[in-house]
């Protein structure tokens, strides 16, 4: 299959607040008055576990489809310990972001334990989002000013 | 500083939907037709892209005050490519997430070129959602069947 390419482009509303647009999406990102923002909407640590919970959900309707067992409902659960002292300049011991995150997937079907194991294990290795956040992906941050007129 | 923890709880609308509350908020991940869905949100790998982009905003701005510069305007166009082939289980070849992702930082400032290169480095260095693609994290996917009455 030929590479999908995807783009989000945003836009600075203040120092804590983006407006992101994705096709004909918006999304607000913002943080809490504790970190800065007014609130107006998650933060982009919530959103990274929200892009997980997402994709968990889109490849384990998949994968069980494959495996022939049907879910009859599903939640999942995402979280993960953090600490800000790096994003805040305070000290650099830490890693920036989580230090790990877990996925609770609570299924309702008749497959057995075993073969909800193994489902779980697929759909990890398969999910895009759980694959760029174990496993090192080259981010690239560049910098340009706007051009001038 | 002590770890903060945060935490999201997304529950299955659909094989491709999910709805996703982070506090106070409400989130919809979706796909659009052509990867299965029914296109009522932005999609999971959308979702992580978002989160760099509303990251980069932030730290962004942190930085630059203690650099001494100021930010007149900041948008942040940020894009990457993924092979949805493995996703689909059709080949295992390629990652199942982006092979790279790019954020480009399109600033209005008075700070000259290499202040602003320095700038993007401590950004990405302390911004929690790039250290979470560019580095390993252990990432638990665990399933379990709801309680039966």
């Amino acid at each position: 299959m030929p590479d999908a390419n995807f783009r989000v482009r945003a836009t600075s509303e203040s120092a804590a607040r983006v407006l992101v647009k994705a096709r004909n999406f918006t999304m607000i990102v913002d943080e809490p008055p504790n970190l800065g923002g007014e609130d107006k909407g998650a933060n982009p640590v919530e959103y990274v576990l929200a892009a997980l919970a997402g994709c968990l959900n889109v490849v384990g309707h998949l994968v069980a489809d494959e495996m022939g067992f049907k879910i009859n409902r599903l939640e999942i659960d995402v979280y993960g310990p953090l600490n800000p002292a790096r994003l805040f300049g305070k000290s650099y011991e830490d890693r920036a972001g989580y230090k790990e995150i877990t996925a609770e997937m609570k299924v309702d079907t008749d497959a057995d334990e075993e073969t909800l194991e193994e489902w779980a294990k697929s759909v990890e290795d398969r999910c895009p989002v759980s694959d760029n956040l174990g496993n090192p992906t080259p981010v690239r941050v560049l910098a340009k000013e706007f051009e001038k007129v």
